[in-house]
């Protein structure tokens, strides 16, 4: 077993392809990377000798199968509503499969399937999801180990800016696909706290926040992300009073995103037919009360209670109060506002990208709460070498390295919260950088 | 022709019966009523020897297509997700088609196919929609009709309940579908407001409410419903600046119910696994923040603005504070909320419901601004007369009596805003005392 076959190199490919071309040689191994662009794949793979560039056509059965067909594992950095396809395919064609997505209620239907074919189905092998697992199920064995109780368990991550490149009022610019960042925490989150459930819907979100601090950097804002609940299991902390995952933005952000989702345009849902000269502040004003004061910002100011002067600075800053036309004919409010958003919040040459995790676990240890705080920082080098593209990639990489060598016997649907993937993956992120800090501290009862 | 078939004889379906029933002898009119329920259908129909009733199964073909077959036209009462199946059943078995309820995209894929047999599908014929597409078209006419040009169009419609029996701090009580109600306003509301868009998520709509006043009823509180653009077409008012078609509630209604959708409590999309002994309390507080005041009250007053005394009296009065247990496994938020609140708002044996409805016009005729304010206010009898049945069933069933009378020759897929259907509907409902007061006033410009 030793064809790899990586499905789009896109930015997220870039550390993922430059790790499994390093091993070529020395494990005797040989990379295909296809992409709907085959310069792309070509440029990614960098003439190496045992590596093969080609373009793959994901609407075209017979391509589609016919280069799966030719590795013995396949990952797939696509985005996450294309993987069903990829993996129907690698279960006729019986192939490994590898993402760093959500395992998917599509992927589970095929549970058994996988299993009876003796395959690995590995996904969530990424960031987050990915080394947030890793580096947590590390923690929670080891206090399990010693006996203690974990009673708290909170975990956030972000994909943000290098301190120096927070050079505009939201400090954000989009580090990642700025369709997700547009639709990031819609429908409800769920976690538990004190043993209660709760629930959020999308229009409380971003004001539940939480802050989250890290040394030398200074704070940031968590959002409650998802299903926490469905973690109770994943992390084998059933009855957990309190267990909490959650995004980070920069301190700021959340009060002024909340009021693109308050006016309603983040919506996905329904298309606006835009009469012709429709401008930025028509779109903004479609989602304002209609009242007599025409100044668009003081019926922001009285309308909202969130609204301050740094919330009207962040909004006049990405133009909504100017009369751009806008290039669509139709259009639904968020393909609009990231249209907006994507004028402004583009990297520049020199930016840099920053990963941040941190996990804040509370154990209850010989009578006493132990708090670990666990955190990683992570900077891009520059706009091909990005933190994202580092913390997503490597993981996945080595975990691809580690079964080509045989070192991982895992088989059926799963995701990377064994200490058979976790030690081998964290000890390795090491050499590149990737390392958690912690820090202990007792809490007095 | 003349076999009438109705199907649904539930609260609504009482005065449009009665109705029919009272015209089967003089016209010569054979009439069944079908419900899942025989008992009920039997009930309605009054022992009159030209009525029979009989039980339908809806989910039998055989049965169902039997029962359409011995009909020259059908008046489907069940709920409007049931329509599709009976709007197939008649088209098939060339049979004419009434409903109460919105015209759906189903239907209009059948337009053609319903024309071409010469048939009439005719929906939206009862209370709202119906009444009000039939009074406002009567207006919208007669001003084209003098040369005028309307500006401004807003149409309110309400189900509630009479002066005498608003005894709880709601002042609404369940007059028409619960889960209706609670339901109510999910999705985007659309409107144009001085020749701008204005999209409304669910999350604001309750706070984007109009006073709107009845003489001798007081204040009630209009908030914008549905698409109303598209009315635009339906109304032949292309190139109007403002209009809108609301719903009424009484007056600080909205502001507590929206307390309900701020939290999420109104959600239908998911359901939650209720832990057993999950009370009232329970319930409410895993919509709220985590916070370390444990009195609930006093979280729903710090963490939100519009709560205050009369909010937090409302919601008291439903019991949300109590520790009554819930009988749930898994239900979801607006499942669980309906139950709570038909346990308060059930209409007790006195109480008399009432129906509200007001258009108003803004139009320009000869150099000045008109104001037409056409108001209904219909008080039902008793429990089993409603204005709702009464409202939502008399103009269904004068349409019908005018088809098979022969006065209506429309064919294909329709709603009643010809003056055909809305001249002689409108003076027979003026028999049974439905009549819009109208009130005039020149403004200064």
């Amino acid at each position: 077993m030793n064809k790899i076959l990586i499905i789009g190199a896109g930015k997220s490919s870039t550390n993922l392809i430059d790790f499994l071309i390093n091993t070529l040689e020395s494990k005797n191994r040989h990379l295909i990377v296809a992409d709907i662009s085959a310069d792309l794949a070509l440029k990614k793979i960098k003439n190496h000798p045992k590596a093969e560039a080609c373009s793959i056509d994901l609407n075209d059965d017979l391509n589609r199968k016919k280069i799966i067909a030719q590795a013995d594992l396949v990952i797939s950095m696509l985005p996450a509503n294309l993987h069903p396809t990829i993996a129907q395919d690698c279960l006729e064609a019986k192939k490994h499969f590898f993402t760093a997505s959500y395992e998917s209620d599509h992927l589970r239907s095929l549970k058994e399937e996988i299993l009876k074919n003796n395959l690995l189905f590995l996904n969530e092998c990424g960031l987050d999801p990915g080394l947030d697992h890793m580096s947590a199920m590390k923690i929670i064995h080891s206090e399990k180990e010693k006996g203690n109780q974990i009673v708290s368990f909170k975990s956030y991550c972000g994909g943000l800016l290098a301190l120096e490149s927070e050079n505009n009022p939201w400090k954000y610019k989009f580090t990642w696909n700025p369709r997700n960042v547009v639709l990031a925490g819609q429908g409800t989150s769920r976690y538990i706290s004190d043993g209660q459930f709760k629930f959020i819907p999308y229009h409380q979100l971003f004001k539940r926040t939480e802050q989250i601090v890290f040394e030398n950097l200074g704070n940031f804002e968590g959002y409650p992300n998802r299903d926490s609940l469905l973690y109770r299991k994943t992390y084998q902390l059933e009855n957990i009073p309190t267990l909490l995952r959650g995004t980070l933005r920069r301190d700021g952000f959340c009060k002024a995103w909340d009021i693109f989702v308050q006016l309603g345009m983040t919506d996905d849902s329904y298309s606006i037919e835009l009469p012709s000269q429709y401008t930025n502040i028509n779109f903004l004003t479609s989602f304002l009360p209609s009242v007599a004061e025409k100044d668009v910002k003081k019926v922001l100011l009285n309308s909202y209670p969130n609204v301050d002067a740094e919330v009207i600075e962040k909004i006049e800053w990405l133009g909504l109060f100017e009369t751009t036309a806008l290039p669509f004919k139709k259009a639904t409010p968020a393909q609009i506002l990231q249209h907006i958003l994507e004028k402004k919040w583009q990297l520049e040459p020199n930016d840099k990208d920053l990963v941040v995790m941190q996990h804040q676990f509370e154990v209850y240890e010989k009578g006493k709460i132990k708090k670990i705080t666990s955190s990683l920082i992570c900077k891009g080098e520059n706009q091909e070498y990005t933190a994202m593209a580092k913390t997503v990639g490597l993981p996945l990489a080595i975990i691809v390295d580690l079964f080509l060598d045989g070192k991982i016997n895992l088989r059926g649907l799963e995701i990377p919260v064994m200490p058979e993937i976790y030690e081998p993956v964290l000890q390795e992120l090491k050499n590149h950088g990737i390392v958690f800090e912690e820090k202990i501290e007792t809490l007095n009862n």
